[in-house]
C-alpha cells in the first residue's frame, strides 16, 4: 500500500523522537452555515496521504517507538446503515486499511493514556485542543508534525507520481474538449459545462480548485469566478481549471481566441508568455530556485513587451524597478499535489535547524527530483494597476502610456502546465495545445 | 426589489419591538480545512433573503422603529482589484443594493452605538459573538429573528415562487436528458455528468444539494453518495438530484431501469410507489397536514406490498405495528426554498405563543397557500431493516419471510416532486416523466 510507505517516510523523520507519538483526526462531513447541506466529503490531505481512507470520522495514532500505526474507526449505528450504506465491519476495515491494531473511536483515550507519551505531535491548533478536550495532562506539538509531514508531501514516492500522470492525462482530455467546442457566442458556463462534463464522465467528480473561464476582460482578473460572461468574437478566453484523481490535482491554465484566430496584437502578447513558459520549464531540474526561474520569466516578458512598444529602459533597469510585477503580478507556480497549493512551497527558515532529531529541517527551497510544480507565467493588462503606474513618476518613465491605454480592455494571457522535476530535468505532465497554429487548427476545426 | 419586500416582511412581525434592531451578518468565504481551497461562494440563505447580495464580507442592520436598512460593504483594497476583480464603488453598491443608508463595515460598531437598542436580535449563537466581540454591553436575543425569519421564508412571495419555477423549468430539463441517455453498462458518474452538464450550461452552477445517482441495490442506500457503480442491464438506476436557480432549490427524484423496460417485479413496486405520489399530490391544499400525507403514502404503500405478497394483516394493523416504515423509513416530503431542506417545516410549540409582538408564532403544522414542500415517497428493500425485523416477533408475524429474502437485492424505488400549496390546492412544478409507459418509450427511443 502508498500509504503504508508514505507513513514510514514520516516516521524515518522521528528517529530520536522514541517516548512520543503522533495523533492525527481525519476530516469530518462539513456542512454549509447552519444547515443540512452537507459538502461531498473530500478527506483531509495529510491523513489521506497516511492512510489512504476516503471516509469521514477515522483518527490515527502513530507509535515512535514501536512504530505502530493504530487505527480508530467511527462506531456506526443502524440508522447509518439505512441512510448511508452497508455498515463496515471490523473485519472489513482490517482488511482494507491494514492497521496494526483497530480500535473504535471511543477506545481512543484508553490506547493514548496507555502510551503514556511524553509528547503528542498534533497537526494544528484545533486537533490538540480536541486532545486537551479528552484529558488536559497531556503534552502536545503543533509544529514539528506539520513540518514533518510538508517535507514528506514536497517530494512525491513514485506511486504519488503515477496518480498525478493519470489526473494530468484526464485533464488533459477535457480541456482540448473545450478548445475543439468554443465558439463566440458561448458563456462561460457552457465551456465549464464541457470541461466539468468530461471530468466527471471519467470518473473524477472533485474539482481541485475553484476553476476560472473567463472570457475577454475577464482575462485580467487573476481569481475570477463569475462564469457568467459572453465570450466575443474576437475575444480571447482563458480557462484555469483542474480536477483531482485519488486526490492528487491537475492545475492547467489556455488562454485562447473564442474565432480561433489570435490578432496580430493577442499573438504577440501571448507569444511572449509561450516563450516564457516553454523557456523556465527547459531549466527545470534538481538545484535550481523557483525564484530564479519568475526571474527568468520575468525578463522574458519584459523583452516582450519591449518589442510591443510597452515599455521602455534597458531589461536591467526594467527589473530592478518591478516593472514586469505591474503585468505579471502573481508566482510564477507552486508545489501541486494532494492540494492544488501543495505543501511545501515556504520551508522553515534556518533558525530552526538545530533543533534535534527533526531531519526534515534539511528541506531548502531548491527544487528536487521528485518535487512537482506548476510553471504558469502571465501578462495581463489590469487598468488599475497600470493607471496607478502611469501616475507614479519612477514608473511611468518606463511605460509608452499611450500605446498602452489601448490595451486596457485586451485582458490577459496565462499558460499553465504541470511538472515533475527528475534527476535529468524535468518531466511536463501536461500535453494541451499550446502553439499558436496548433490552437488556431483546433478551433478553426 | 424582491428583497424590499422580504424585508418588509420580516419587519412588520416586530410591530411591537421599536426600542430594538436586527442584525445580520453575510456569509463570508469558506475554506477548505487549513488549506486555501475555497469554495464557490454562496450567500447565507437568510442573508440573501434580507438583500439579495451574492458577495461576501456584507452585514445588514434593520431599524425597526425607523425601519431603515443599514448595509455595511466590505473596504476592498487594490489587491482585491487586481484578484478578484473590479472594486465596487460606493455609488456601483448603491445603485445595486439600495440600502437606506450605506457604510463601510468599518463604521458598524459607529452605528450600532448610536441607534444604542434595547435588544439586538440575530441569527445565531456565532453572530451574538461577533457583536458581543465588538462590545460587551450589548443585549443581544439569538431566538425571535431566527422564528421570524423562518416564518417569513416558509411561505414565499410570488417573486420567489417564480424562481423556484424557473429552477424547476431547468431541472426538469436535466432529468429528462438523463433519463434520455441512459444505457445498461454505463457508470453512476456518467450519468452524473450529463445531470450536471445541462444544468451548468443553462447557467445553473450551483447543485442544490449533494445528489444521489444509484444503481441497482445502491438505490436502497436512502443516502448514497459514492457515484462510483456500473448500472448493469435488468437494474433500476435512481436519480434525486437539483440544482438551485438564483439560490431557489429544486429537489426532484426518478427511478427507472437502465434497459428501460419494468420486469413485472419492479414494475409492481413502482406503480405501488406512484400511486402513493399521485394520490398525495392529489391532497394537497390550504389546511392538510403533512403528517397526514405521510400515513396516507404509507397506506397505499402497504396496500402494495399486500398485493405483492410480502406482508400479511389488515391495513390497520401493519399501520399500528409501523410496518410501513420498514420499507418507507423516510419523511414524505420537506419545505424546499433557499435551501432543500428549507425552514418552516417544524415551528415552534405553543408554549410561546403568549409571547407579546411577535405575530409568526402563529405558525402551525397544517399548508398553506405559498408553501413550497416535497412529496417523495419511497418503497425500499434495506436487508439491514428487515433482517431484523424478520427476527422479531412483533414484526414478523406481518411479513412474507421467504418472498421477502428474494427481494433483498431489489433495492429502491424513490419517486418526487416539487409542490407549491396554491389557495385551490396544488400546483406541481415537477414535469419530468413518471408513468410506466413514458418512461419506457423515451428510454428505448
Amino acid at each position: 500500500m502508498a500509504a503504508e510507505l508514505q507513513r514510514k517516510k514520516l516516521l524515518s523523520l522521528f528517529e530520536e523522537e522514541q517516548e512520543n507519538i503522533i495523533y492525527m483526526k481525519g476530516a469530518e462531513l462539513m456542512y454549509r452555515y447552519q444547515t443540512d447541506f452537507e459538502f461531498p466529503f473530500r478527506q483531509e490531505s495529510n491523513f489521506l496521504y497516511l492512510t489512504g481512507i476516503d471516509e469521514p470520522d477515522y483518527h490515527l495514532i502513530l507509535d515512535l517507538r514501536t512504530e505502530t500505526y493504530y487505527l480508530f474507526a467511527p462506531k456506526r449505528d443502524e440508522h447509518y446503515g439505512v441512510w448511508h450504506g452497508r455498515i463496515k465491519s471490523k473485519n472489513d476495515i482490517q482488511t482494507l486499511y491494514e492497521p496494526d491494531e483497530l480500535h473504535y473511536d471511543n477506545e481512543l483515550l484508553t490506547v493514548l493514556k496507555n502510551l503514556n507519551p511524553n509528547v503528542i505531535y498534533c497537526l494544528n491548533e484545533e486537533q490538540a485542543e480536541f486532545l486537551e478536550d479528552l484529558d488536559r495532562s497531556f503534552n502536545v506539538d503543533t509544529e514539528s508534525l506539520n513540518d514533518a509531514i510538508t517535507f514528506c508531501r514536497s517530494v512525491k514516492t513514485e506511486d504519488e507520481l503515477n496518480l498525478m500522470r493519470e489526473a494530468a492525462r484526464i485533464n488533459n482530455i477535457a480541456h482540448r474538449k473545450v478548445m475543439e467546442a468554443i465558439k463566440p457566442g458561448m458563456y462561460e458556463y457552457e465551456l465549464k459545462a464541457i470541461f466539468d462534463y468530461h471530468q466527471i464522465q471519467r470518473g473524477l467528480l472533485f474539482p481541485a480548485y475553484n476553476g476560472i473561464h473567463a472570457a475577454g476582460i475577464n482575462s485580467a482578473i487573476l481569481h475570477y469566478t463569475e462564469c457568467s460572461s459572453r465570450v466575443n468574437n474576437g475575444e480571447l478566453y482563458l480557462i484555469d481549471a483542474g480536477y483531482e484523481y485519488e486526490g492528487y490535482a491537475s492545475d492547467v491554465t489556455r488562454t485562447y481566441p473564442a474565432n480561433g484566430r489570435f490578432t496580430d496584437e493577442q499573438a504577440a502578447v501571448y507569444q511572449t508568455v509561450l516563450n516564457a513558459l516553454n523557456s523556465v520549464i527547459k531549466m527545470v531540474k534538481p538545484g535550481i530556485k523557483m525564484e530564479d526561474l519568475h526571474m527568468s520569466a520575468a525578463e522574458i516578458i519584459l523583452e516582450g513587451l519591449k518589442r510591443m512598444g510597452l515599455v521602455k529602459g534597458s531589461i536591467e533597469e526594467l527589473l530592478e524597478n518591478d516593472i514586469f510585477a505591474l503585468f505579471f503580478p502573481h508566482g510564477l507556480g507552486h508545489f501541486i499535489g494532494l492540494d492544488t497549493h501543495d505543501v511545501g512551497g515556504y520551508p522553515k527558515g534556518v533558525d530552526r535547524i538545530d533543533r534535534p532529531g527533526i531531519r526534515f529541517l534539511r528541506a531548502r527551497r531548491e527544487l528536487q527530483a521528485g518535487m512537482v510544480v506548476t510553471v504558469e507565467p502571465g501578462l495581463y493588462f489590469i487598468p488599475a494597476l497600470l493607471k496607478k503606474a502611469i501616475d507614479d513618476d519612477e514608473k511611468s518613465k518606463f511605460l509608452n502610456a499611450d500605446k498602452l491605454e489601448s490595451y486596457f480592455e485586451f485582458g490577459g494571457v496565462r499558460i499553465e502546465d504541470n511538472i515533475i522535476v527528475t534527476e535529468d530535468g524535468f518531466e511536463n505532465m501536461t500535453d494541451v495545445p499550446k502553439e499558436i497554429k496548433e490552437i488556431e487548427k483546433i478551433i478553426r476545426g
